[in-house]
């Protein structure tokens, strides 16, 4: 189908001239594509599909930029996208140098935050709106969140402050009972109870055909309408758990219907005082295929459209995890599983489906994960929580507090620790190693390969105490050496140990550093590799391996400040090291979207940088 | 009046042979002997004082360790101390070897975990009961909280899950309205609408004359009795906040009377379900003093008891902070405070009484309060965030997602960065350098003295882009020399520039090793100070004074993965450095409670350590 409208949308301006008829058909179209595209490119595609009527009213109704939306997670972003000038770039979605997959505050004035992360959208919201209040300025703070997003604490900070301040701002709550996988929690099944009291519906239906009697003659009567709903709805909930902290409480409401959600939308904007409105979508909407399994339509790769299959299959980390992690809880029982909404991401569908009772998932609630792990490893469980690496962030201070502080055994599975491409600089994993250094009593590990993320788990369930991080990347194992033998021990040289030039690395570094080593022995140039198997804390044998030699290079996946290498360079120094240290990692900055190959090749990380860079020092000193 | 009761009591056992009136008895001692310690050593008053009953009433109706009481934020553990065999060593309360102002396992089978931040209880005790569950052991898990750790987002991840769970768990708010200040928020005010409601208040009085007429037969007939107070409350309050979260409610409960919280206590025991047991207490009760002023007895000094007036009363940087803050505020209305239930201890009481529209207490939610801070720069307005550096761990994510990726002014103020002294492990400030130098696009400034402290936030206000972290220690500014001048440039020479011997030094360490300087220079060694104003980013420039030294030194008050002196020390390596580089920090290690200078002492960050490393260093070179 030709896109009538879409291609005519280049503000949100444009879309206030459409009527009823031409928005839904503008639906239609965007719909089409968000398929078309995220068939190619791989994104979020679930809830984007879940959000479009709620993206178009909002356009229509309130003026941005001058009134702030604020999307929690700017992954929901794709339409809000497509309306504000996007859509001649759309088909760049995700790649590098074109349109991100967040929102993102450099590509447009209509993007607030660069956002990421899930249930930040209330607090910052409110921040506008009390800037605003100060101000004296009148324009409207909107948050748009899903009942997702809701089972992380932040939210209720927020709104506790929010509904004790009286301030004006509007919390539009998505409800679609899915997190990223079906969403947990006794809040998704009170939400569920207020979408489907019969009593509510039934009274609606009764009320409803006696309003819609009433002709429509305007905004006004439509809005007197829309309150006079609300009102009865109201009076049916009496008090719900918004209304009890401090927000006026409207909904449900159809999230699928344009006109039902202006009218709601006036509504909201006629507050003088904090508004929660509760709209109903279907995630996944208008595409069979990511309706009937939105889980696995949240974040897809590339797929054919016709059959919803992804286009490449592949062998990764995370399912080698889960499937060990469910191996080992056969012959343990103690080993629970905990995740973040992330059962499927980070490999546990297998361990859920086999140990439901031993899997918590505990919503994207990072914070009390660690905490809750604490409590179970007191009871005499073995609590492993499965989790990408830029959300573990969250739980910093927990980790401290509640994990490593009290001694217990805790493991922390970090998956997509490193680069990991399209999603750009909310999602790397480049600080865990840094943040995770500067904790006492912590072990790390960063397997390059599957059975050594195995030999780690053996060793960090039977053979360690304490709190323990392996950590390993998104993708698959690379290919080793077949010489190499690894240890288990806390590093492995590969190479002759009386080369005086070494080469550290560790995770998928690794296997770079090896080809990097089989070509550059072709041209003359021969070193030993250094890998770390455990990385902290960093075993004090190593310098005996590094102390005498002419250079040693570190080439590492992490951002620099706090890194390992920083670590074995200042003790370099302390030690009177008296060559050359070499130490590539990435510089402190933020890592926008691009293809990992890509990302490693800028920091000249893969095995091209890594000979280019021992090139230049070998010329140097030879 | 001599212990009667108190000192009979080596375990919660000996509590149990206790009458009635023997525990009141033995409650007006534990109240006289927490106001008689506390005067003394310094510590948390108000919180323990409220808590007197109830933990007579948990340990009488518990069996502890095997049920688990766990704490939330440990400072409310003295009278658990003082009834689980500590009362003999009461008096060395926060003294080096004593025992420590927070609840420690290494301490006492009976404390569950270190804890010394808010809102962990829940997430902890639910995970106790979900490993009960699995292994079907039958112990309790209960959970002790207050109110104003309920404005802490994790307590309602960890409500969210253990009401949809089912899973056996008892949680006591402890609801005395206050936070560290006064509680704030939606809940807050809910919470008091629950507890005052007349209605409910006539209904009691009514219903209670009707039941103490019934005679009291046995432990059975209490329970049953209890069980229909609590049912008729609950009909009264047909569906609170916490029923909508999946708990049976209970209460309110009066908080000080011992034999109905052993009635209620016993109530909860029944119950198949999560139970929230709502008590109400008076924090400070039973010392007038603190019972006026809870905030200003929460943490205190020592003090007289007879006037309540603190012994010692100080400037600090808290407090130059504050007055200089608001001073700002006088001239830019764009400056807002913002502070998590910490408005006291930051020093920002002269601001709330001068700008209460511009300062925020969000309670303790130091994850919202940073993108709050967020959306209020969004907004246009200049907003600080006074927060202590061991709390501003639990917003690391937001730091990083939602402050500096934003690239948008928000300031920290970060008080008692650094040892704090008798408070202990969980509150150092000794890694706030460290997890703040992982992250990109920030700034950070640790002042030596009050004058730099303003002079850095101007700069903040004015001059820079992004986000800036300024911290300072706990205490007062330390003398500088006269002939030092602060330029407030990246960094300062102190002594004679062309001299071959650097020691580095940022914060308090600076006036130490000036110190250290005259009194070497006695001795005839003599070296220049690099005193670093800005510790990140590092100016490069820095590396002229520092590449062609025989020696440079490093002290510095910080854990030392991560540190400033690693930092500078692996670039050191990088850049070829030849000489000596001798780097004092914080070993990778939990620093437990003593006083300041101690823990200066231990880790040779004081006067006298400095000159001991220098000279040790000395000798080998010269």
């Amino acid at each position: 189908m030709e896109d009538l409208y879409l291609k005519q949308i280049h503000s949100p301006q444009d879309l206030k001239k459409l009527n009823e008829e031409q928005l839904e058909e503008l639906a239609k179209e965007i719909r089409e594509e968000l398929i078309e595209t995220v068939s190619k490119t791989g994104g979020h595609l679930a809830s984007n599909l879940g959000v479009v009527e709620l993206t178009i009213a909002l356009h229509k109704v309130f003026r941005s930029p001058e009134d702030k939306i604020v999307w929690d997670v700017g992954h929901q972003t794709y339409v809000h996208k497509l309306l504000t000038g996007r859509y001649d770039r759309f088909s760049s979605l995700r790649t590098e140098g074109g349109i991100s997959g967040f929102s993102r505050p450099s590509e447009s004035e209509h993007d607030m935050f660069y956002s990421g992360h899930s249930s930040t959208s209330v607090s910052a919201a409110l921040g506008i709106a009390e800037g605003n209040k100060l101000k004296g300025n009148k324009n409207y703070a909107i948050a748009v969140i899903g009942d997702g997003a809701f089972t992380g604490g932040m939210v209720y900070e927020a709104l506790n402050n929010a509904g004790r301040s009286g301030t004006r701002l509007i919390v539009i709550l998505n409800n679609n009972e899915m997190s990223i996988s079906k969403n947990v929690g006794a809040v998704a099944k009170y939400l569920a109870v207020i979408r489907s009291k019969p009593s509510y519906f039934r009274l609606k239906e009764r009320t409803e055909n006696f309003l819609n009697r009433i002709p429509l003659i305007g905004k006004k009567c439509a809005k007197a309408i829309f309150n006079l709903k609300t009102h009865i709805k109201n009076l049916i909930y009496s008090s719900t758990m918004f209304e009890q902290f401090g927000f006026r409480y409207m909904g449900p409401i159809d999230g699928h219907n344009i006109q039902q959600l202006c009218d709601a939308l006036e509504g909201a904007k006629e507050a003088k005082k904090p508004v929660l409105l509760h709209i109903h979508t279907i995630k996944g909407k208008g595409y069979d295929f990511a309706e009937k399994a939105p889980a696995a339509f949240h974040g897809v790769s590339e797929f054919d459209i016709n059959t919803g299959e992804p286009i490449f299959s592949d062998d990764n980390f995370s399912k080698e995890f889960g499937t060990f992690l469910a191996e080992m809880a056969a012959k343990d029982r103690r080993i629970c599983a905990i995740t973040a909404a992330m059962s499927l991401g980070t490999g546990l569908a297998v361990f859920q489906k086999k140990y439901p009772e031993r899997l918590f998932d505990v919503g994207i609630a990072e914070e009390h994960a660690v905490t809750f792990c604490s409590g179970l490893a007191k009871a005499g469980m073995l609590p492993v929580f499965a989790v990408y690496s830029s959300f573990l962030q969250r739980a910093y201070d927990q980790i401290v507090h509640d994990g490593a502080l009290q001694g217990q055994k805790i493991i922390l599975a970090v998956d997509r620790a490193g680069f990991v491409g399209e999603d750009g600089e909310t999602h790397q994993g480049i600080l865990d190693v840094p943040f995770l250094n500067t904790i006492p009593d912590i072990t790390i590990f960063s397997p390059a390969t599957y059975s050594e993320l195995r030999a780690n788990f053996v060793k960090a369930f039977y053979h360690m105490d304490g709190l323990v991080a392996i950590r390993y990347p998104r993708g698959a194992e690379k290919e080793l050496p077949n010489d190499f033998h690894f240890s288990d021990k806390t590093f492995d040289i590969y190479g002759d140990p009386a080369l005086d030039i070494a080469v550290l690395a560790y995770g998928r570094e690794f296997a770079f550093a090896c080809e990097a080593k089989s070509i550059l022995a072709s041209k003359g140039i021969s070193f030993k590799i250094v890998k770390l198997n455990q990385i902290k804390p960093i075993d004090l044998k190593i310098y005996e391996q590094l102390l005498n030699c002419r250079a040693v290079f570190f080439f590492e996946e992490s951002e620099k400040n706090g890194s390992v290498g920083e670590v074995i360079g200042a003790s370099l120094c302390n030690r009177g090291f008296r060559g050359i240290y070499h130490q590539i990692a990435v510089p402190n900055e933020f890592v926008c979207h691009a293809g990992v190959a890509s990302q490693l090749h800028r920091y000249h990380l893969d095995v091209n940088g890594m000979i280019e860079e021992i090139q230049g020092v070998w010329n140097e000193i030879s």
